[in-house]
């Protein structure tokens, strides 16, 4: 599906350093320090910080004074995207690749050559690449690309990983993150979620019951009170302390477990939330929230308490919606994201819109808002030219575009700039809205949503309508058409995966071939 | 048991890079790389290279064409000694003191708080340090010392654990090497076995099926054909290639899960041993040690591939005597490490003594052997004088002794040195020769092996009688109490665990006490 050329990594700015005492160093750039804190599965709403105009009762829901302080020193992104579910958004990151150009379209099982897919009465399984992201050519139904951690390490960066993984599948080189440029891994896998976040549980591992998301390396942790957010972050600040003290520029992949399912209890924050009245599933899923939060002001205050605090940059970003289906949430489906519609493994905005937020010292002004829309691939050349890596030699065509010009200047903007969204797969045996076999494309404000099931497409402003609740296709066929047709030309191009209809043998059509 | 005072770790020699480009290194030496090749269970014949004075039938058995090259290109030791079984090894070899010493007496359940001992009709459970080593205080039932891995960290080392741990149970900082000082670990925790050799078998990760020796991070292997030592040096490799371009001295545990139980084929191996007529299960044995053999040749080839051959040590150890119970070893019942007396478990010489090798370029002479006796505990200030760690700030009373005066000198000799084995504990249910409740002496070529539980005591020269069958005790009694009389010295001195009678609640008595 994908071909590439398979082009040998070099050292791009390469870092000899020997322990007799010389450096080899003739213009090599002073690099700072970037950590990446990636949440599981978090929504847009899911904060006391209000990413919309205004603070909704979602906001005032939860408790992440954290978010807020890093929102003070650092800028605000309140239309960041990534895709509905987290493997593809996974990819895109370390790759710069759309997932509907990487393939890696879906969710990866653990188990290799396992479709994750829910089974359709109308469609075949899709042929996607279901085994994920390979940093090594030759492996079947994998994505072969060059991650990004492979490059900062070679320019002499310590890579860390800590938590969820979810690259590639158990027999693939992607499941290890060793092979994926990290120097560190713990707790990272092939899993995209933990069996249990307690240690009294030894987060799964118990003989006889274990499934493959018991959560590897936390074993010092085993029988205590150790939250799995708490454990992550104290491994995290070990392995960090190897770095800051050799004043080697670190990455750290912070990629929290929480607050994906199982929605299980923090009890460290969940007796508040029941006082306040809040429904009990609920109630564990705001404690996950703010222990998650609590990682992030941990790791801040590490970095302040070591010096480290002005050079290092923080991202901060979740991999996909907030999850809407209830069960397993409290309440109501498709309410955890109002106003925007839908959740988890939807195209509309509560699928794919993100809390986003970046500090970066001496660059970023504190305190500052940007609406310039981007998403998650974005990343990959964005990390890079933080880091100084000028013109890396990697296997594939990047699609992202950097955001530092945004960071530099919060009244950056790009209407004209396109985001795709491809998602040909059941992800669930419930429908929903913008769930299953969806398709959309955003260009300016205005955003198209293409059910690759029926045909339909759907039309929204954004500007005026977040929820999208207004469907304006048919007052507006010619951007109907225009964002149709450069939905089909990029699908088309990046030979992306498709349903295949069983009773013709026939994929889908694409947006601009169903008029 | 064993009180100390906590004294702040600081770095001795400090090393402080900015990749900035400058060193602030005034007079940091030199240091070269280390790897440690620590085999598990590995008796002192289990090896074409003969140990002994000739090649005996076992020798020619076995194929380790590796070990050969390496015993060519450095030093054999024929009198080099561990503990009878693992834990109290890789706590003595980590942090410099005897096994008595330190109280980690037996091996740690992988479970926290749990007496891994067999029960005993005659004694109580043995109050000993069930959770084993601790790098930090306050830890319950643990041996809390400073792991040499920290002061090489401290150094400047980057510090790679690979395969077996076994240092502390689940539940306490000794389960997760990251706590011992190493910035790698890959596939080490609190199990002292693997469950599965096999990548098809998933090294024991099964669902429903995992015990807590299921090997963890090792996923991308997962339904291959890769044996788990081949898997181990692979990942070894890997981790090894950061510091080997970067230029960083680098420490490597490289700890194999090999050739403990499950007595697995290694199918590379296996067929030609059953072809050459051997019991199967030994050939499954024979194949694990050659597939141990061929990581160790692996890793030089390594070394000499990136020119690192010439500024690398090579130290190579097994962690206690062969396995000599049958079943689950083929072939009669303590034979498998003849002409030594018993096996793994055991204070006979095949319980405790090990094949050693040292490269060491341009310090060993190649080619030469050394029959000055030493034990594992002796690692500990070795490594730290090969690292040029000078007075190391450190928790423990250390009992090893540096063997560079050995290694810069074959000839060098002392026959007044003290070892001692102190077991304390019902191994298994059988009894055997040497096992359960034993402890021993050695000083020049005598050697006292006590019962704690008959009192009876018996004298060897080793000088003429390596197999320990003429009991000298009734014609040397001056010898006995001397020996004797050393042994309890040390014992008291140590505060070291000892068996407690059920009939009188009482210890048991020391040798010196029950003439």
């Amino acid at each position: 599906m994908r071909s590439s050329k398979w082009i040998t990594l070099t050292t791009l700015l390469p870092v000899t350093v020997t322990f007799s005492g010389e450096v080899k160093a003739a213009d090599r750039p002073e690099r700072p320090n970037i950590v990446l804190f990636l949440v599981d599965d978090m929504g847009w709403q899911d904060s006391s910080l209000p990413f919309g105009k205004e603070a909704t009762p979602l906001n005032k829901k939860y408790h992440t004074p954290n978010m807020e302080l890093l929102a003070r020193e650092g800028m605000m992104f309140t239309n960041a995207y990534a895709t509905p579910v987290c493997t593809p958004t996974r990819v895109s990151l370390l790759t710069g690749m759309n997932a509907a150009h990487h393939g890696v379209t879906n969710w990866t099982s653990p188990r290799k050559d396992t479709n994750s897919e829910y089974a359709d009465a109308e469609m075949e399984p899709t042929n996607w690449l279901i085994n994920g992201l390979s940093p090594v050519p030759g492996i079947d139904k994998t994505a072969y690309a060059t991650p990004f951690p492979e490059l900062l390490k070679e320019a002499g960066y310590y890579t860390i990983h800590v938590g969820k993984a979810h690259w590639g599948s158990m027999g693939t080189p992607g499941a290890n993150p060793y092979n994926l440029g990290f120097m560190v891994n713990i707790a990272g896998h092939a899993a995209g979620h933990p069996q249990s976040y307690l240690a009294g549980e030894n987060y799964g591992n118990i003989p006889q019951k274990a499934t493959p998301q018991a959560v590897p390396d936390l074993e010092e942790y085993f029988g205590s009170e150790t939250f799995l957010t708490e454990a992550l972050t104290l491994e995290a600040i070990k392995a960090l302390e190897v770095p800051v003290r050799d004043k080697i520029p670190f990455y750290l992949n912070m990629a929290h477990y929480a607050v994906h399912t199982p929605i299980m209890s923090d009890r460290r924050f969940f007796q508040k939330y029941i006082d306040a009245g809040m429904d009990s599933i609920e109630a564990r899923y705001a404690s996950l929230i703010e222990g998650m939060d609590k990682s992030l002001g941990d790791l801040m205050t590490f970095f302040k308490s070591k010096g480290v605090d002005k050079s290092t940059i923080i991202i901060f970003m979740s991999d996909n919606g907030g999850l809407s289906l209830a069960p397993p949430r409290g309440g109501k489906p498709n309410t955890h994201n109002l106003p925007l519609k839908a959740g988890k493994g939807s195209v509309y905005e509560g699928g794919i819109r993100e809390p986003m937020l970046v500090k970066w010292p001496g660059v970023v002004k504190p305190g500052t808002k940007s609406e310039q829309y981007l998403i998650v691939e974005d990343f990959f050349p964005t990390i890079l030219q933080m880091a100084k890596i000028k013109k890396p030699e990697i296997i594939q065509t990047v699609d992202g575009i950097s955001f530092v010009p945004v960071l530099k200047n919060p009244a950056y903007t790009d209407s004209n700039r396109v985001l795709i969204w491809h998602y040909p797969h059941r992800w669930v045996n419930q429908e929903g809205p913008g769930i299953n076999y969806y398709s959309a494309i955003r260009k300016g404000n205005w955003k198209l949503v293409y059910s690759m099931k029926s045909g339909k497409k759907e039309l929204y402003n954004l500007k005026d309508d977040l929820g999208e609740t207004n469907d304006l296709s048919g007052q507006n066929p010619a951007k109907v058409k225009e964002l149709s047709a450069l939905l089909s030309d990029h699908l088309r191009k990046w030979n992306s995966p498709l349903p295949v209809r069983k009773t013709t043998q026939e994929p889908v059509s694409l947006p601009d071939e169903n008029y």
